[in-house]
């Protein structure tokens, strides 16, 4: 199955759900048709500390061929508040920085050519997470958000600081999505998690830094001949021309030898 | 990236476009979120004996671990219609069936305990078909249609009773689809490819056959700890408690080796 370079993407809840409907994993993999797999490694409820347990299982240094690309896209879980609900995801500031360093340091050790992007969590509409804790819980619901806006923007801005740093692509989602009216219900369903028009704000950002990166799907080869290249009479002279001859792997390839074989 | 079983959908563009917004593909990645991944290996326009071409490229004997479960979806081209217009991706009826055994013997050989799904193609709405041509070339559309619901019928059928004589899990989409008053146009967007409610029956079809196999996801296992089952003060003992100390890889898995290496 090593057919197609892989892209990984590496993350939270927000990453986990990228393959509901709408979401911007399945649109990735949608905009990579035949060129490149899209491999979704989210953990909902996982913050970078967690997350580097991970690190090693996911992208061993001794694996197969590396993937060319991952996104790194935590914070969200970072930048709970201390003393609140949901405390025990708290990470500080720093360590934030550090963990996400770590990450990066490791996939340019797994390839240096890897492209890595690493994206800062979207902004939180603080009114979206309450009326999301009442839908659950009714009056028994908390009374302090367990996010602020205002402390998950200083976690983006570390995203940011670290990736100018490291010299690497970066999607700033909180000031991305904040630059549109009304973002807090377009784009959030529950203060935190994507809409699907959240959800296009990321798919595209992510291609438009992939592009940037040199990964334009354009430009990238289709794996297997398009059909309209494919002659009804003679089938074996478009696949011959992938590379029957030169592949060595002949048995699979070639149509005389295939018939043999499947 | 071996540490989830795979599942691959092997098909046409029904399948090459199950990543698509409500596609059932992306429908089935989410269903299987973190228990297995989902890989796409779909080909627009191709019937079964170009896709023969592609089987050992994409499903080597000698590869690393095999797929767990391997869709196969073709027969929507091979039943184009002789002297029409796609007439090159007409595939005869016998030789239709006889491509089918050959993908799922050496599917069987290259795993034994292979879950192989057989999916037999969508019905054809032959009006939708003529709509669609319209749309595209106007007055200068085909008059005959390059597929009849009839004809594609005799090759689910060949399906059906494949799965049958194998002995292995077989959706007959022709018939299911059929069964539903108004399919032609809430299952089918230009009388071939199938809409979001179209691409809903397959994903719920793909997971009944995948259940009834042993592969529900329900029964298998999370990748890695839920976020609930980790300890805030002594994420570790999460982390460990899935193989740490006998998995043999340690400097990866153990806390204490792990922060010296990320």
């Amino acid at each position: 199955m090593a057919i197609r370079p892989q892209m990984v993407l590496f993350g939270d809840s927000i990453t986990e759900q990228s393959f509901r409907p709408g979401g911007w994993g399945a649109a990735l993999a949608d905009s990579y048709s035949r060129k490149a797999d899209i491999v979704v490694r989210g953990y909902g409820g996982y913050n970078t500390r967690w997350a580097l347990f991970l690190l090693h299982q996911i992208f061993p240094l001794s694996g197969p061929t590396p993937p060319v690309a991952v996104t790194i896209f935590f914070g969200a879980n970072d930048a709970v508040l201390l003393g609140r609900q949901s405390e025990k995801q708290h990470v500080p500031l720093n360590e934030y920085k550090d963990n996400l360093r770590k990450m990066i340091s490791h996939l340019k050790e797994m390839s240096p050519n890897m492209v890595v992007v690493l994206i800062a969590p979207p902004p939180v509409d603080e009114d979206g997470r309450e009326q999301y804790a009442k839908s659950l819980y009714g009056e028994k619901a908390r009374k302090l958000p367990e996010r602020t806006n205002e402390v998950t923007g200083t976690y983006a801005r570390q995203c940011v600081e670290l990736a100018e740093e490291m010299q690497i692509p970066c999607i700033d989602t909180w000031s991305v999505m904040q630059q549109t009216e009304g973002w807090q219900k377009s784009f959030l369903r529950d203060g935190l998690h994507l809409t699907e028009e959240g959800n296009g704000v990321v798919h595209s950002e992510v291609v438009r830094a992939l592009n940037g990166a040199g990964l334009a799907a354009e430009e990238m080869q289709l794996d297997f001949p398009h059909h309209s290249a494919i002659d009804g009479a003679h089938p074996e002279i478009a696949f011959q021309s992938q590379g029957c001859s030169s592949s060595g792997d002949i048995d699979a390839f070639c149509p005389e030898n295939a018939s043999d074989h499947i």
